[in-house]
């Protein structure tokens, strides 16, 4: 089961923002059992969009999540560009208009804005690509996108953290079925990294688990994340590798 | 000019690290005037670093940074999926070897390792691929490398973020020419980003400067980045604005 990120974003390849989005993204799609190969990010441009996309749908992942955006502004392209790269049209989503019609009106209520008037940035948000399922926002206006094409599922997210986590949470992750990775995070307390790396591919081999490594200074410990469906499995494979002499802490 | 980046890690595509590397990477470009085009992240693994690498360089990007995945573990397989998307070998470096024995040498006297021996993972850091250029490594072990192929300036950086930023800084911008652009970080104070964007693209037809937006909540605020080739530039962009009714306040 593998899946694949794209992030949307001029603010991203400027280095002007960190791309915390897709790290939550691949973590919550991690725990369910998914394998992320690839991350992309991209600019705000139509043509990279499409190109992108065209270019993850031929590796054929099971999923693909996009985030960012979808936004009222001149440079929120991504919905056009999904469409294009699927050779759909963009139609309009009654019921995704009348949320956002409510939701600026409570905007406007509450004083945040100055006119609730349904303008063409804010109208724009309503169109999705033609058979795509409206995923709700429920933090803010612009409503995601769900979309089955060819054995992909896409999933279109706003780029925003907030409207993000919450879409990923409520509509995603609920299309994916349960929770099947767990993980434990562990220092290794070893010298040389190097010399646990026989000790890993061994552990690997006996139990059905994955680890990753990664170095913590170069001090007497090494980071290990155990990954493993059932505590109970990584127990073992925890207690395998102190049998061999590891000393673990937990957490870092 | 343009510019992509390629980030290694499976740590990073299980969401248990955020990408902060690329971050830093794509504004110190974004300085230099090039224009990061596209970001990617795959795992530590030969095959997919390979074919991703090959992608890019079918892109023809002036500039492609790579970090990541150049330590002494097994899964540290960068500098052998570079060399071999080039086509090239492995080859030791002579001059890397000795630094890396010293390397080590230095933080077993300072009691930070057990054992200064050159172990087959530590040996593997000083292999380059055929004709590259070590870049030194003044935090860490592993040297990285410079590479010129087929027009593209390749540059291979280690992972770990405080070796990456200073070999970043002292080995690959000096490459890289003079800074370029400078950047001006403004609160816009409009109501609506949507009617920001008729008089954004005024501006950009106008005046020698790019400009992204974002927006900051659905507050009266909206995040502008003016970037341009010097100060007066950008400040006359600016004014053009403010005579045009946006209330502009310094950073955020």
């Amino acid at each position: 089961m593998f899946a694949e990120i794209l992030t949307v974003g001029d603010e991203l390849l400027t280095g002007n923002t960190v791309d915390s989005n897709s790290t939550f993204i691949a973590q919550r799609l991690t725990e369910r059992g998914y394998w992320v190969r690839r991350k992309t990010t991209v600019g705000d441009d139509v043509e990279e969009i499409k190109t992108v996309i065209r270019e993850i749908l031929d590796r054929k992942p099971e999923v693909l999540v996009i985030s960012g955006g979808l936004g009222p502004t001149h440079d929120d392209v991504t919905m056009l560009a999904v469409a294009e790269a699927l050779g759909k049209r963009l139609v309009l989503c009654e019921e995704c208009l009348e949320k956002i019609r409510t939701f600026y009106e409570r905007l406007h209520r509450e004083g945040y804005i100055d006119d609730p008037e349904l303008n063409e940035g804010r109208r724009k948000m309503a169109y999705l690509p033609k058979g795509a399922e409206p995923l709700e926002n429920t933090e803010g206006a612009a409503p995601g996108a769900y979309i089955e094409h060819d054995g992909v599922k896409i999933f279109v997210l706003p780029g925003m953290p907030r409207e993000m986590k919450a879409m990923l949470e409520n509509e995603v992750l609920p299309r994916l079925g349960r929770r099947k990775f767990i993980q434990r995070k562990l220092l290794a307390e070893i010298t040389d990294e190097s010399k646990l790396a026989p000790l890993l591919i061994e552990t690997l081999e006996r139990f059905n688990v994955r680890i990753h490594s990664s170095p913590k200074g170069f001090g007497k410990y090494i980071g290990i994340i155990i990954f493993g469906e059932n505590e109970e499995e990584i127990e073992r494979a925890k207690a395998f590798m102190e049998g061999k002499g590891v000393r673990f802490e937990e957490g870092w």
